[in-house]
C-alpha cells in the first residue's frame, strides 16, 4: 500500500495514480485520503507531487517519499527536518526535454528572434549582423543533470560553452567553474546567461544587482530554474537600460505569473508559463516504479536530497 | 586579371573585392568597370554577385565565372545558353549556418513560439501541450548539401526527418523520396514543411494549392530556399482556415517584401529578411580562391551548374 499524497486537483491526482499503477502492478498505489488508520501507520513509502506536509507527518512508519517532481524545495522549506528521506525526480528524458528548450531558446536570442518579431510589427526589412556559434558564449549555471545535459547539447550544435556549480566540476567540451570567484569569472565572459540551477538558501536571488552587472553590455538570459533565484527589480532595472538585451522567464515568484505583473508587456521579455520541461507521466512513474522495486529487493532508499543542501 | 561583376552598390562591390584580393594574393581583382577594352577581351574567369548579364557577354574569352552566392537561377534565366560555364558557391560554412536556421525555426514551430507569443500579449497563461521531438515528422525538401547537412542537424537533435529530391537518394538516419509520387507521400506524413530546393523551371509554384491541400491538417512550414516555390494565394487561403497553422517565410517573390504585402500583417507568418543563411565574405572569398588556384594550375573548371536543370 503506497499512498499518493498532492496538492493538485483530483483528477490530475487520479491521472498519476493511473499510470504508477501501470507502472508498478504488483504495489497498490492509492490516495492519501483513501487510507485508513491502521494504514497511515503501517506505511513506509509515499510518492508525492508538492503534498501538504502535515499529511506526511501522519504516517508514523515513514522511511522514504519519492517525488514525482525534480524540484522539492517547497517541501524541503515546509518540513524542518523530516524524519524521513526524500527523493527526487532523476529522470534522463526530463533532462533530454529540457536541453531541448534550452538549445531552442538559446537558438531564439541567438538567431535575433526578438528582434526580427518587432521588425515585423514595424514593416521593417533588415538584416541583423550575424555571429557565428563557436563565437557566442553560452554560460549554464548548475551542472547537476539537467544542466551538463543541455550544456553538451549546446556544445554538439556549435556554442561555446561555460559553466558554474557550486563544487568543482569536470565536463568534456565544458569550461567548468565554481565557487563566488567562478562565478564573477563566468558572468563577466558570458553573453547568453541559462539558469538551471536549484532554488536554495544560496541560490535565492543569486542573480542580482551585483551579479547582474558583471555580464556583458547587451547579453541576454534565459531562467529555467526558479523565478525567487532572480531579483526581479534588479532585472528590470537592467532591461530598462539594455545592459540586459533580452529575458527568457519560465519561471516566476509566484506562478500564474500575476496579471498585473510587468514582464507580461515588457518588450525585452518573453514569458513562458512554466513549459520548459514538462513531467512526463509514463517516464516518471516509470522511474518511480524502479525505485520502489529495488527498495523492495535490498532495502537500499535511493540518493535522497540533503536537506541542509537543499537538493 | 580578374573582374568582378555585381548590381551590388559600390561599397558592397569594394568589400568583396577586398575579401577576395586578401584571399588570393597572386590574382588582381578589378570592378568590371575599371577594365580596358583589351582586357575585357582577355578575361577567361570572372566572379559574380547577381551580375549584368550584357557586361557577361562583353567579356568574348570567358571560361567560366565564380558566383558568391549560393543561388545562380537569376543568372540562367538572363542568359539563354551560355558561351561560359556557371560555378555557383558551395561552402560547407554556408550549410552549416543554414541548418542552424533550420534548427532554430523548426524549435521554434516544434516548442510553440509563435502559440506563446500571442498568449504573452492576452496575458493567457497556459501549458500548451508537449510533443516529443521523435513524434514530430519534419519533411525537407531538397537534398543538395544545405538539404542534407540541415535533414542531418535535425535527426541529431532528436527529430523524425523524411526528405525529398528530384532524384533517388540515399541518406543515412533519413528516410528520402524522389519524383512527383514521392512528393505526395512525403507531403501526406509532414508535421514541419522545410523548404531548401533550387528554384527551377520544375520548382516554380510547386507548393501550390493542389501540394499543400495534401499536408496534415495544421501542420506548419519553413521556406528557407526562393519565394516562387511557394503559391502565395494558396498559401494565404491554407493559413486562413488554419489547414496550415504557421509559415515562417524568409524569402519572398520581391525583397525586400513591399509594406503592402499582407504577410507582413498575418498572425501566422513569421516574415524574416533573407536572414537564414547569409554568405559570410571570408569563407566565401576563400572557396572561390581555391577553385581559381586549382583552374590556374590545372586548367580544370571546378563542377558547373547545368543550366538545363537549373542547378
Amino acid at each position: 500500500m503506497i499512498p499518493f499524497i498532492s496538492r493538485a486537483d483530483l483528477a490530475e491526482q487520479n491521472s498519476w495514480i493511473k499510470y504508477l499503477s501501470a507502472a508498478m502492478p504488483n504495489e497498490v498505489v492509492v490516495p492519501f485520503a483513501d487510507l485508513t488508520a491502521e494504514q497511515k501507520r503501517q506505511c513506509d513509502i509515499a510518492i508525492v507531487a508538492n503534498p501538504d506536509p502535515k499529511h506526511l507527518l501522519e504516517l508514523s512508519s515513514l522511511k522514504w517519499v519519492h517525488s514525482v517532481w525534480a524540484g522539492v524545495e517547497r517541501m524541503i522549506n515546509e518540513l524542518s527536518s523530516p524524519p524521513f528521506s526524500i527523493v527526487r525526480l532523476v529522470d534522463s528524458n526530463l533532462a533530454q526535454t529540457m536541453s531541448e528548450a534550452v538549445l531552442a531558446w538559446t537558438l531564439f536570442l541567438h538567431r535575433d528572434m526578438p528582434t526580427y518579431a518587432k521588425q515585423q510589427l514595424n514593416k521593417s526589412w533588415v538584416q541583423q549582423p550575424m555571429m557565428r556559434a563557436q563565437d557566442r558564449r553560452i554560460g549554464v549555471l548548475g551542472l547537476g543533470e539537467l544542466g551538463r545535459v543541455s550544456a553538451q547539447r549546446l556544445v554538439a550544435n556549435g556554442f561555446s560553452v561555460a559553466g558554474w556549480s557550486r563544487q568543482s566540476k569536470e565536463i568534456k567540451g565544458i569550461e567548468c567553474f565554481h565557487g563566488k570567484e567562478g562565478l564573477a569569472v563566468l558572468l563577466k565572459q558570458t553573453d547568453i546567461l541559462i539558469c538551471l540551477l536549484p532554488l536554495t538558501a544560496a541560490t535565492k536571488g543569486l542573480l542580482g544587482q551585483e551579479n547582474l552587472s558583471l555580464l556583458p553590455i547587451g547579453a541576454s538570459l534565459i531562467n529555467f530554474a526558479r523565478g525567487l533565484i532572480i531579483d526581479d527589480e534588479a532585472l528590470q532595472s537592467k532591461l530598462s537600460t539594455g545592459a540586459i538585451s533580452h529575458a527568457v522567464l519560465d519561471v516566476f515568484e509566484q506562478e500564474p505569473l500575476p496579471e498585473s505583473h510587468p514582464y507580461w508587456r515588457h518588450n525585452s521579455v518573453t514569458v513562458l508559463p512554466h513549459i520548459s520541461a514538462p513531467t512526463h507521466p509514463v517516464s516518471a512513474s516509470e522511474i518511480v516504479a524502479r525505485n520502489i522495486k529495488q527498495y523492495r529487493l535490498t532495502g537500499n532508499i535511493p540518493p535522497a536530497v540533503d536537506p541542509l543542501r537543499g537538493y
